[in-house]
């Protein structure tokens, strides 16, 4: 059977970060025609190190999609080598970002398309066909936007920038405020607007990542809020929240030291108005009536994807919700 | 035994390029205390690729002096890995130039390094004493020199870049002639001048190095020449040419397009009035003659260094040879 024409397929969007991000990522790749998913990635996350250009998320998501992620940690490649630390630690260089020497490849050669002119989005896309992802993966800018955190460490109030706070210090620091120099200036990525307005987009879905760390970052460039916003497709997060703890990372801890309760009901307070669904875990069902209170649908499934089918079928149920929004 | 007090010993300086240079650097370096050895590396080679700074010969030699050198190969580490080229193949990244995983460590450090403001000889004495070389060596200055070949191409007339000529064209286009790009406008390494002058300095040695890519791009800095020429030391080459061929590289294929017979004598003839001294192989002996009539003393030996033997024998031989100078 061959796919449908592109105009009667309809279209989606997924926001996402990192390792928890790549899970809905890969699920709705695996469901959907490459031409109907267009993934938003966080660049907050991206920085310089050691003279290249890191994009953690991009690398994540793409390394997922290509299917050549070290799955055990999430990030990274699959049977990697680790001499270049090795010969850094040696040498009394950095090593607190562990860079494998595979995955070097794909820093070094970002950096040098971007040193020859290339936009972050034409990177992307070029490392991307190398890699045989078909599914099209945009930064969220070209221009960069850096999430620093105001916390409390051990030697007093400090601003850490994002990498050491969340690799350096082990996201042991307390938080208190989260900004995200740039992006109130930052144009979002070219290839953006042309998405949000597209006439046959079915739904935007935000993945289950960090909200404070992975997705209000590409929600605080102001015309990406505003073209969510103002989409003609229902808007659909997946709680990151199950149970009252994180599927991941310091999604918990954070909103904790923010004075939250770490809960999907929070969570969807958090985004607000600009979610007209929100699918939470089968544990969470007693939080659905507060939330469709505020005005939100809600569905809950199993939200916790161990196995491929498991993000294949979150991903299928997602769209399935979506339809019905 | 105790070393001698520094006022006693004799200092010696070695003008080398890389894998064959590196040979005789070890040869001094067991066979005399680390005060008494500078080494002062060809910096023509050097070159930016993949947004690093490359630089060929010093490291050969470091990690020569190391011991961490591959022997097989006489460049790069002994037990490399290659995940990060293998990384570029499959990005369509250029793959021509090949860094071993462990090396890149070692380019990554110099590169954040200069840029850092750091020199070229402050880096070098980092990484040095990072891997535990205790050898004084120096490029020979901290600004670029670049040697570029004129040559004949398949495709017409070409000044190639060195790494170009001698990596990516495997030294095949017909040389016509070679530029030093920079040299007459390089300062030397500040280092260099009170090694040249000290009152200590008992020789100075050329490697046998390729005369025209290892050594002239050295003695083509003005001061540096005038330096050899007038320091109160013999100075001595050792020949790179045994038997009418090349130890190693395109010194005699080099030769051979510049109109030249590959020889012991001709390369004596080309440092000309710079040599005091000059180390040919037992095999050349007839060529004595000639090359003393030119005022220069002649002492032939075995030169050919396949072990470690080798290099502390012929080193012992030249330091010898020296002394009767």
């Amino acid at each position: 059977m061959s796919p449908l024409p592109h105009h009667v397929q309809p279209r989606h969007v997924l926001l996402a970060g990192g390792v928890g991000g790549a899970k809905l990522a890969l699920g709705l790749a695996r469901t959907l025609q490459p031409g109907q998913l267009t993934i938003i990635a966080n660049t907050g996350d991206d920085f310089s190190h050691l003279g290249l250009a890191i994009s953690p998320d991009l690398d994540t998501l793409m390394y997922t999609l290509a299917g050549v992620v070290n799955e055990e940690s999430g990030w990274g490649l699959r049977d990697e080598t680790w001499s270049c630390m090795a010969g850094l630690e040696a040498l009394g260089g950095e090593t607190w970002f562990r860079l494998g020497d595979r995955d070097l490849a794909t820093h070094l050669e970002r950096t040098r398309l971007l040193a020859a002119g290339h936009s972050l989005t034409e990177v992307t896309r070029h490392l991307c066909s190398q890699l045989d992802v078909a599914t099209r993966l945009l930064p969220m800018s070209d221009q960069p936007v850096r999430t620093r955190l105001d916390c409390d460490t051990a030697s007093g109030p400090a601003t850490l920038a994002f990498q050491d706070y969340f690799v350096r210090q082990r996201a042991e620091p307390r938080v208190k405020a989260i900004q995200y120099e740039g992006a109130s200036r930052a144009p979002p990525a070219a290839a953006l607007a042309a998405t949000f307005t597209d006439p046959g987009l079915a739904a935007i879905f935000i993945a289950p990542s960090n909200p404070w760390l992975s997705i209000d970052p590409i929600l605080a460039i102001p015309s990406i809020r505003a073209a969510v916003r103002s989409a003609g497709a229902p808007v659909i997060a997946v709680s990151p929240i199950v149970g009252g703890r994180a599927l991941k990372g310091p999604t918990a801890k954070i909103m904790t030291e923010l004075g939250l309760r770490p809960s999907a009901q929070a969570v969807a307070d958090h985004y607000g108005d600009l979610l007209d669904g929100f699918i939470i875990d089968q544990c969470d069902a007693a939080e659905a009536g507060p939330i469709i209170d505020a005005g939100i649908a809600v569905a809950a499934t199993q939200t916790v994807m161990h196995t491929l089918e498991d993000r294949q079928r979150l991903a299928a149920f997602a769209l399935g919700f979506a339809a019905t929004l």
